[in-house]
């Protein structure tokens, strides 16, 4: 890799970062692109009409200030602490690879070129030189100069402990206060119990009542227990595609049915409207007919039976979280209890699962896990083989003429590996939420959080280890499995691949994150969709998806953090992405992204486990690279680190993990004191309690402004 | 290693055994011997004098008999559930050895023996027989009798893994009634707390107050500060030592002491007793002036500081157990709370250290450990000389002559190596045990319990990874870190070593068992310390050293299960050795042990953990063994038991693990509600909890008979 191809990337990136920015100023401005770039408002009831103005036509980046100027507070009170504690991770990562910047660019890198070199950059030619020549690779062995390296590297290893704590601390005290400034809310009082064991005698309803009366006679509230209903749900999803389908035939008057449709349907588009109309009256009416039936409660005999598991309200905070922590029966593998999520958090379809499934089906997600993991390595081998020209002339000797192309070599050496690379990425996220979805979590935040942890540790493996150490997948376990070498190997193969990564940042981080930044798919999605929604037709605002963008953001840290020393050059890309990604974030935040449940920042554990992990990796590649470059004592030095970093995380284990877990009973009992000063508004909230945990299925059907639609003469 | 060397092994022991067993069954029946042998009958105020009879001269084996028909429930009245699940961990261990031990005997020794064999056995000169005919290295290459060893793997893997959970369940169940049989119990209601946050204004004991009783206002009882009293400790342990050194003195009217004592002192032994005398009465002053300056409770300036740490009394298991799962403080490193341990099992020294330095303890503890661990291989090592003759004669030219006497060749190879392995290893015990003390466990138990884990993985790395893997301490470290190979390398070092341990069993472990069955030492240091002791001096019975026993027995087991298809001949010698020790601890329960806590069999996750470990190395092992034979479907088909084992394994912590660490809601408050119906007694009960936990130093000095004897006049 060359200087120019890299230049050829970021060149090619710049225009069309600079191409978004201009589509995007325009197109937000165009009402019927609101539901593209401003749902959240428009979920809010903003209003779709402005007058006409000829500022629309202008690109204007006013969007960019606001955002820019959005404070802390207002982002709190804008979309709750979680998109803050978001936001933190990435002015944590500003703050660190300023650091590390600074160090990298005005240190390491003049150090790199013209300290004890290998080779000397090429100031009149620049565009020839190979970024080699910007890495630790031109340093000579045995040189002093890497102890230059070296101090570096215990610096911002330092600096970035210190910034870990403070944020560790700072967020634990968000979150305390967050919840000593909360009101009553549902799932604060509540504890969702499973496993909850069968007797022929009674119903699992007078079982959790009598179980939990017995117990807890003085805090013991109320009770529901969750029924089956997917076939409800089935139905449901049913009704919604008909309905659906009906709205784009009514929607759309000029278009002629003359070919045979999906249902096999010949006739006018009225007939077929009535034909679907009828058919969804059926359906509603079936649905209505088994939720009244699942709403008997106690009827064992009914056939939405219920599942072995309840919803247990307590009259107070300590009430239930005492009952949760204590476990309740002498057998561990009954009524066991789980703090209860957010009722919009709660994953209803679970609690169709069988739950003596659930350990199999968490089994086999492990598996399936692993074995995705290890085979993705398939795509990543062939981006390797595109980077590598020789190879490609070989294989396909007809491209040798267009391959001779000085542009064409740049683009496929500088930009194609590592936006296929990318593409094929974007597998991940669903994949792995899926997998999550399976893996009998009872909350949407749970399955994020799980999910969040696959994306970050298949990332890691797929793109660093697996293109780190080339070979066959065997090959891969097998260096794995050696952990006397690995630091060895690692720093061997690792600063080996820099000028990829430099490449991977400067290009793909910034193509992904600008598109994304300006709506692009989203918008063609949109220009696609458009003739068959109609404008009246109700939507949700997405929330942001924490499985896709903290594993994200925390990837470009990783690669950062490992390769500060290694190609220093690295860093000022990884800003430049950073910064664009700060804007996008609160600017998606005000407009697009609205948040559907509070975990209150419970992802940030492994925001900070992860970031120890690189740290460490980094020590070691550190170490190992001393040892290569044959300064053992400077490796010997460096082995002191790893382990007070560990030290450090242990500590921060202790002091502040307990705080993202549950809340103090000091905290709940104060809380709960304050509560009993109220009486009338808390029996209220109770009454209000006793329903906040209803299955999504069993509520009345509702389409936005059908009985207008269809209740209305069709033919008028 | 010849059978005949094995055989003089045997027979050396089994002498050793049989005149063991006939002094005892002399000895233990003269009075002057009832210290040694029944201290805990003693203890329990029998009788010292018994009528002379002829029988007290004539070994008898009635005692034989007694302990054998001692029944489980007398067992568990007599010295508590911990002894019970003691003898279910040797019974367990018998079961297993028999199933494994008719297999191994009468289907694999024979397809050793006789199968597809490299080597014949010799029947008529059979004592020149190597043991290695008998183990599976006498089986051919690619020989199908291999798939007979294969299926025993599976079968006894089986069995094992449905005897741990007829155990863990059986203990579960136990440790459940124990709980609902037992009456209120101090440490039931009671629970520690360190890291109280000191403030100025004011003192520990006031904080505690407060904060408990705004918290559990309904639950809170009362509380006890602990006091710093090393100071006082210190001055109790010279005036024991001084009242120790009256004692003799005063005992032995015969002996003259002519020379300087340790204390430079000169004189006759009544000037010697008065002086002592006095000197004891100046400390016993001192100790009653600092024990009653240490009880002026909120006197922050007195010289016995308050520690940050405190008993916290509840007025319901519930409360207290609920105090203690809650996290009280919402920052997790102040007011840290734990279970309290029963008052028997504070270890109260604990108390004197400072709470900042636990952490820092903690580290050095592990560093100590690693340590002393791999640097034990040395006499480890030596210990493999002296198994091999060339090298004993190529260091020691002189001892030719005798080497060449076929009984010393046959000792020396036989029963030496492994009894100086064994006295070496008895080191380990005491020494991990002070490990543990200093790392900062409250309780006696939690100390055995740590202590117990460091033994077993001591003696596992030492004596089982160290002989195999031989070479230097950094060539074992580097082979363990090779995961890639350690099946491979297993599979070729343990059977090799199978002829070593064999002999192990065979020899060391009767000699340490029946030494200990037959209390020969402490018979020996009461020959010598008879001189200097009175025969009313007060003293306990000794309590069962779970770090030192619990890891032995473990230790075996996993041997057997380790060995019983590379070399079945293990079976038989394992299996006499469990049935002495079976009869020893029925005995040195009866007549020695008494029990000073009850931790109601906690420690059995350790054995259980650790059976699982031994299973699946034996697959491990097993799987390598089948793949260097060059059957490799055998070996393929090996990988699926280890996996279903930690499954196993898997279920049984989510099964049975939370019952070992804490009782359930559901028998707490229904202990609670049974202990309502009986005010009075409630009401007495809180009393005595109030001084239930007083640090032993502040108790008022009292000396068996002190007064008398010093109080007489020292001349009559």
């Amino acid at each position: 890799m060359i200087v120019s191809a890299l230049l050829t990337s970021v060149g090619i990136n710049t225009a069309l970062c600079v191409l978004f920015f201009t589509f995007y100023s325009i197109l937000r401005k165009q009402p019927s692109n609101y539901k593209v770039y401003i749902p959240r408002l428009l979920a809010q009831g903003a209003s779709l009409t402005t007058p006409f103005n000829l500022k629309k036509l202008i690109p204007s980046p006013d969007w960019i200030a606001k955002a820019w100027s959005l404070s802390e507070e207002d982002l709190f009170s804008l979309s709750g602490l979680d998109a803050l504690v978001f936001m933190r991770l990435i002015t944590f990562s500003l703050k660190i690879f300023t650091f590390a910047g600074v160090i990298g660019i005005f240190v390491l890198l003049p150090v790199n070129c013209w300290g004890n070199h290998l080779e000397e950059v090429d100031i009149v030619d620049f565009a020839a030189n190979s970024l080699d020549v910007f890495t630790i690779s031109n340093v000579n062995s045995g040189s002093n100069w890497l102890w230059v390296h070296f101090i570096a590297v215990y610096f911002v290893s330092g600096f970035t402990c210190l910034q870990l704590h403070h944020e560790y601390k700072y967020i634990a005290s968000k979150r305390i206060s967050y919840f000593y400034s909360s009101k009553p809310q549902p799932h604060q009082f509540t504890i969702l119990v499973h496993s909850i064991p069968s007797s022929s005698s009674c119903s699992i309803s007078d079982s959790v009542e009598s179980f939990f009366r017995e117990l807890y006679p003085s805090t013991y509230l109320s009770h529901v227990v969750i029924r089956r209903t997917n076939k409800i749900q089935t139905l449901l999803s049913k009704a919604k595609n008909l309905y659906k389908r009906i709205g784009q035939l009514r929607s759309d008057p000029t278009r002629k049915y003359k070919n045979v449709d999906l249902c096999g349907l010949f006739g006018s588009k009225d007939d077929r409207i009535d034909h679907y109309g009828k058919k969804l009256e059926d359906i509603e009416q079936n649905v209505r007919l088994k939720q009244s039936e699942a709403s008997l409660i106690g009827e064992s005999c009914s056939m939405f039976k219920e599942a072995r598991a309840a919803f247990v309200f307590f009259k107070s905070r300590y009430g239930a979280a005492s009952a949760f922590h204590l476990q309740p029966s002498s057998n561990p593998t009954q009524w066991i209890t789980e703090p209860a999520p957010q009722p919009h958090d709660v994953y209803w379809p679970f609690f169709s699962e069988s739950f003596m499934r659930q350990w199999i089906s968490k089994l086999v997600v492990i598996v399936v896990y692993i074995l995705f993991t290890i085979l993705f390595l398939i795509p990543v081998l062939i981006v390797q083989g595109l980077t590598n020209l020789e190879q490609l002339e070989i294989l396909f000797p007809f491209l040798t003429s267009i391959l001779s192309v000085k542009f064409v070599t740049q683009i496929i050496t500088g930009y194609l590996p590592s936006l296929i690379l990318q593409l094929s990425l974007k597998m991940a996220p669903p994949v792995m939420w899926f997998l999550s979805t399976i893996q009998g979590y009872i909350s949407h935040s749970d399955i994020e959080m799980s999910a969040s942890k696959k994306v970050l540790w298949f990332t890691i493996w797929n793109v660093f280890f697996a293109t780190v150490f080339s070979g066959s997948v065997f090959y891969q376990l097998y260096v794995i499995l050696d952990l006397r070498e690995i630091t060895w190997k690692l720093a061997v193969s690792v600063p080996a691949q820099a000028s990829f990564f430099i490449t991977y940042v400067a290009t793909t981080g910034w193509t992904s994150v600008s598109s994304e930044l300006f709506q692009i798919i989203p918008f063609i999605c949109s220009l696609i969709k458009r003739p068959f929604t109609r404008p009246e037709e109700e939507f949700e605002a997405p929330s942001l998806a924490y499985h896709r963008d903290v594993p994200r953001i925390l990837f470009f840290g990783l690669l950062g953090i490992t390769y500060f020393f290694l190609a220093p050059l690295i860093l000022p890309f990884l800003l430049v992405y950073l910064c664009l990604a700060y804007i996008i974030y609160r600017n998606q935040f005000i407009n697009v992204y609205a948040p559907k449940y509070e975990t209150a920042g419970r992802f940030w554990p492994i925001v900070h486990d992860s970031m120890i992990f690189s740290l460490v990796l980094m020590q070691m590649i550190a170490a190992g690279s001393f040892a290569l470059k044959k300064i053992s004592p400077a490796s010997t030095w460096m082995f002191p680190l790893p382990v007070l970093t560990l030290l450090f995380n242990y500590y921060c284990r202790k002091r502040f993990l307990p705080i993202f877990t549950a809340y103090s009973g000091e905290s709940l009992i104060k809380k709960d004191m304050e509560d009993q000063k109220d009486n009338a508004s808390m029996a209220e909230f109770y009454n209000k309690l006793l329903t906040a945990y209803k299955d999504p299925a069993l509520f009345p059907i509702q389409h936005a402004s059908r009985d207008d639609s269809l209740a209305s003469p069709l033919l008028s």
